[in-house]
């Protein structure tokens, strides 16, 4: 059973290819630049990798373009566009629906109902989708929800504490994101610590940030509520924010309410403290002296460390902190930083091994309580999972 | 020099009168049911005690009939009402300002802008304080805000990751509250310990409740924010909410910001999930079976721990976790489940002394690394403390 996930951008189309009857990365590619004269249409098999650059007006015609690449009989992927069992998308909230869903309307339809709380998120990917549902009837589209593995929170950590039928009948909670990350880093640490009880602590740290505490393979807890917004700062997105701030600015503004939550979404976060909206950026000029820049990563490693200490408290200590996402594997300061003076509580790290890891490797100390690893995550291949286990059902 | 400390609701106004050349409490009183034909107006002042039964149109009538009783020879309170040196206030919240301030129209319009930042708080108070101002010139009246203590925050656990601008230009950050209670439990548990630099948690639960981490002294971090209605859940306002999640509950119940922001602020907290105001009769629910009164304990417990755990790391362990305000000071259940499961942080309670403590006592385990206490805070002494240091200026 052949599956491929995508990853779609308003302009873009990224894609992995799956052989799921042993989970073998087949394939990966794209394509950059939809509605351009001139979108380049990559993939890479194996050894092998092919481009072509041709007019892509839309995420069905690229959809196609790639199908078509691979069904090439050097590429040895796809014996036939028609040999592809379903797309899966890592979609990532719908009102009164999670989990994993067959694409349809009410599918749709409700992934529309939630384009203002998750606005980054949600246009784009009905957009498409429903595109391709139009466009290429003949292929499956199976939508698996971030919220999916936060089901298992129980209502202490989930319920705001609004008027009960606000949650009962308008699903007003703390739902949870980055579920395909959080759930893969779950079971690949179970596994490496040869425990499927241990307590985990997975820091999904990049673009879009949160933190999960795991237990038993079980969302515990997300640092993410109602909305893919809140939580610890995301790049341009704000992290945890009173609402009873936004009367005020919004006079001090004269901004309406969608304005102001539009200025919280696209605005705020690292990009609205530091003027950068990538860390790498960030970590460079916070070396070269830039005070603001430096301020962005305060915020942010006080965030982590919030949660992180919240954790600890609820799971009565950690087996296990990982870290990954681009910022998660690659900023031995940021891990530092989130790190420091926790000896009192077990966890420390290996300093040379924190400076020197690529991929998935431990960076503890010998005499840690808590294991600390860094680990690229997998989501495609989660995404991949659930529609398979979809489709057999 | 004596000043009477004033706490007012929106038809009762209650106080104590310290003499602060040694700090003495000498009388406390009050008058219930402004604006009634029959408000009751009691003091007590050592083993005296009076109530008379009058007409008390507003709160201007209600202060002069209780200076009249606190002149009373005898009583011995006052020679005078004009021996009173001033009338100071626990006041909440004012926009660009905090501190200890003498009341007069700039600060009068500062709290007034904040109407709707601190809506159970400010507009009872902007309303007896002005009318005060007008009626009785002749007594000075002096503002301690609630956010003065937590000046002393970090930016790094102060700013919201929202543009820069909001912070700097419109003061949209984390202010937090309880700011006299916090004060008076970290100078006397300081002086407990016979440590300054103690490392403290300031638990202040009651109807309104907050988190505080203090080390030298100092406010470090507030679980509430830019308002009050922040943090922990409240007696009937939400805690930490999801603005995002505004657009959605507005469709759904058809209601304005306004609405709904009011709805957070008087119909969410305890009373939202559970349907009662107040813990005590929460518990009593829960104790006799009421699911949602069991939730809505396990969800404040929660929210508690979760402030616990990230306050533990951010000071690096504790020297003493602290119980006040009504909650705190009283449910020995509450402090338990608070408690649970700590001990391999080294917080570890004392079931026997938890269970009878009255008063300010220690309940720790004698194996408790950290101390643990129930103190009653004295809000009051704090204010008047800063209303004498600010006369003397």
């Amino acid at each position: 059973m052949k599956i491929l996930v995508a990853n779609l951008g308003s302009t873009s189309f990224k894609y992995r290819l799956f052989d799921m009857t042993d989970e073998k990365l087949l394939a990966r590619g794209g394509v950059e630049r939809i509605g351009s004269d001139k979108s380049p249409c990559t993939v890479k098999a194996g050894s092998v990798s092919e481009e072509a650059v041709q007019s892509v007006p839309d995420h069905a015609v690229a959809v196609r373009l790639c199908l078509k690449q691979l069904a090439d009989p050097k590429l040895n992927c796809l014996k036939s566009p028609a040999e592809l069992a379903a797309i899966g998308f890592k979609a990532v909230h719908a009102k009164g629906m999670t989990g994993v869903q067959r694409v349809d309307e009410r599918v749709l339809q409700a992934m529309e109902a939630y384009n203002d709380v998750a606005p980054a998120h949600n246009p784009p990917y009905v957009r498409a989708m429903r595109l391709l549902a139009r466009e290429l009837p003949e292929i499956p589209l199976v939508a698996a929800f971030e919220t999916g593995f936060h089901e298992t929170i129980a209502p202490a950590q989930r319920l705001y504490a609004v008027p009960v039928e606000w949650a009962e009948k308008h699903g007003i909670q703390r739902h949870g994101f980055h579920g395909a990350s959080h759930r893969y880093i779950a079971e690949r640490t179970a596994q490496l610590l040869k425990n499927p009880a241990a307590r985990i602590i997975s820091c999904h740290l990049g673009g879009s940030s949160s933190l999960c505490a795991i237990r038993d393979g079980r969302s515990v807890a997300s640092s993410m509520g109602m909305s893919p917004q809140t939580g610890l700062p995301q790049n341009n997105r704000v992290g945890d924010f009173d609402p009873f701030a936004l009367p005020d600015i919004m006079r001090a503004t004269s901004k309406t309410l969608e304005q102001v939550l539009d200025d919280l979404a696209n605005r705020s976060g690292l990009l609205g403290i530091s003027g950068f909206n990538d860390l790498r950026d960030i970590e460079k000029a916070a070396a070269a002296g830039d005070a603001k820049a430096k301020l962005a990563i305060d915020v942010f490693v006080a965030a982590v460390r919030h949660n992180l200490g919240a954790y600890l408290v609820m799971l009565g200590g950690a087996d296990a902190i990982v870290f990954t996402g681009g910022i998660g594997e690659n900023s031995a300061p940021m891990r530092s930083a989130i790190c420091a003076d926790l000896d009192w509580l077990g966890v420390k790290l290996d300093v040379q091994a924190n400076a020197a890891v690529k991929g998935e490797a431990p960076i503890h100390a010998a005499d840690s309580k808590t294991q600390l690893w860094t680990m690229p995550t997998n989501e495609e291949l989660i995404v991949a999972r659930q529609a398979k286990a979809l489709l057999m059902k």
